[in-house]
């Protein structure tokens, strides 16, 4: 009942999916894509795997939002449009329950299948490949997105005298799964949402093509992320402290120091920092503000290369493969 | 030590990445790539599982190659080149060791990806975009390739009349896997060879656009496979048993009933299944032949729905996802 092909048929395949470029979609041995012309590919995979990336509780059509939305982040973060999704799906046991049966694993998966689907529609991707196989809850999703040739936004470019800056806000997603720890079940608290359900920020990426001198998106936290901008554009930055927008409820929840760090080192909030010329940033601002987005500045790019404004002993941020973590 | 970022840096990262019409490679949010004109997209993802789809204990180098090989199998069946690849590796012990330490974790990451990456230099494939995450060793393979435009072999197409025929030999991921159950660890021997180091057929499926009418690769076992390819076209089909093409060993392996229900269910085989017009038989042995590779017709493509030479009771192959397989 549970075959491989019959899941794929039954979740994962939409009659949208033939249209978006989409020559030949799933059921063949692999899928048929037409490139636009004069666009180049813009591609990534990420992974996300249970008690390491999200809770194994966590509801399921969360885990299939959050799965594709750290993804496509990275799509954001580039400038480009989303087009093409293809996801590989690992699954033994769901929801914490080691004797899922049938029912309950068809049940889940509708729901994950829905939280997939949902962010393609908004975002206008196409789920166009996947695979489900047997084994501990594991989600790879490989995006492909389109840019216009030699238009993308790199972390290479930024200049000494760059405005750095971040849309919406910091900390949500380390203050989401604190609150998560402590038994917070309520997806509609803002931090809970920020966690799980994060947005890609893929308008307010192509919004300022040709604005930001570079860019990147923030996954493993505003230091972590930012050390990787400077080495990318060789220059080095001076942070505003003060200025940090932190995500709402924040301080309520953490306290003001845990909340300060949770923006600087906590990851998982999948906003956009960009490097921006003085001369760009008031049209940058207007771009954003009319898809209801903030952008806000937090330092600028500096001459001398390392980092000024940030207390020593504050963490450098999450990596994922440490010893020491999750 | 083992940072996510320095780990695809140290041994996912190759000069060659910057070739292949890689206009931005691994390092940034995501990789720029730039598409042929005339070509259309061919895009596949699989995932391999450890105790599921390899052995814990097999060779690193083999879990490379293998990972890929079954990704590149599916552009092989669709007669596509190989363009792109990208890899998410979940890992937390290798080699079947709970307690590995980081040394000996490096030194399969070295081996996995020497066997990843020689398999990719040899089809002129490039690894476009990586992802290395802590939990259950998991390895999601996607592969990008190109076809000229309309050029691409399908499941659909196959007429009644149309040889069938499949590239090589079958039953031998089915005998090799028999034999490593019982101990046999020599790479050496023809079907461990066949099953830990399988050789997808890029070149067959290339050679075989504008002659095959219908094509797929052989992973689940030629009959449940077969079936795939009969429902697309909507064809029925009479197969010959007797022609079936043994891999080499496999009868002394597994005694003659046994061989023949490798070769008709037992899967992991990444041969190509085509349909061809009896017209192009001729010249479709020569193209092979050219290669090395040789083409076996094993029945026919019939009017009637439904197979015929197969007797009742004969497995129809392998599911992954079934209760109670593996």
């Amino acid at each position: 009942m549970l075959a491989e092909f019959d899941l794929i048929q039954r979740y994962f395949t939409r009659a949208a999916d033939t249209t978006h470029g989409v020559a030949l979609g799933v059921g063949d041995d692999a899928t048929l894509l037409t490139p636009t012309p004069g666009q180049q590919l813009v591609v990534s995979v990420d992974t996300s795997v249970v008690d390491v990336h999200f809770p194994a509780d966590a509801p399921a059509r969360a885990i299939g939002h959050r799965a594709l939305a750290v993804a496509l982040s990275d799509l954001a973060a580039m400038g480009a449009s989303a087009r093409w999704t293809l996801m590989a799906l690992t699954l033994n046991e769901v929801g914490g329950h080691a004797d899922a049966d049938d029912a309950l694993i068809e049940a889940w998966l509708h729901d994950y299948a829905e939280g997939f689907h949902a962010l393609c529609a908004r975002h206008g991707a196409a789920l166009v490949g996947g695979d489900v196989t047997r084994g501990a809850l594991t989600i790879g999703v490989t995006v492909m997105g389109e840019v216009p040739s030699n238009d993308a936004l790199t972390r290479a470019g930024a200049r000494p005298g760059d405005i750095l800056a971040v849309t919406g806000a910091l900390g949500g997603g380390a203050g989401g799964l604190a609150l998560w720890q402590r038994g917070e079940r309520d997806l509609a608290h803002p931090l809970l949402k920020r966690y799980l359900l994060p947005e890609p920020r893929l308008a307010a990426g192509r919004a300022l093509r040709g604005l930001a001198s570079a860019a990147l998106d923030i996954s493993d936290g505003l230091l972590a992320d930012l050390a990787h901008l400077l080495k990318a554009s060789q220059v080095g930055a001076a942070l505003e402290l003060d200025a940090l927008p932190l995500a709402e409820g924040l301080e309520q929840a953490l306290g003001e120091e845990a909340a300060r760090t949770a923006a600087l080192s906590g990851g998982d909030d999948y906003e956009l920092l960009v490097a921006l010329p003085p001369t760009q940033w008031s049209t940058a601002c207007q771009r954003l503000s009319a898809q209801g987005m903030t952008l806000t500045a937090i330092g600028r790019c500096t001459n001398t290369l390392g980092l000024t404004g940030v207390p020593a002993g504050v963490r450098t941020g999450w990596q994922h493969f440490h010893r020491e973590a999750p």
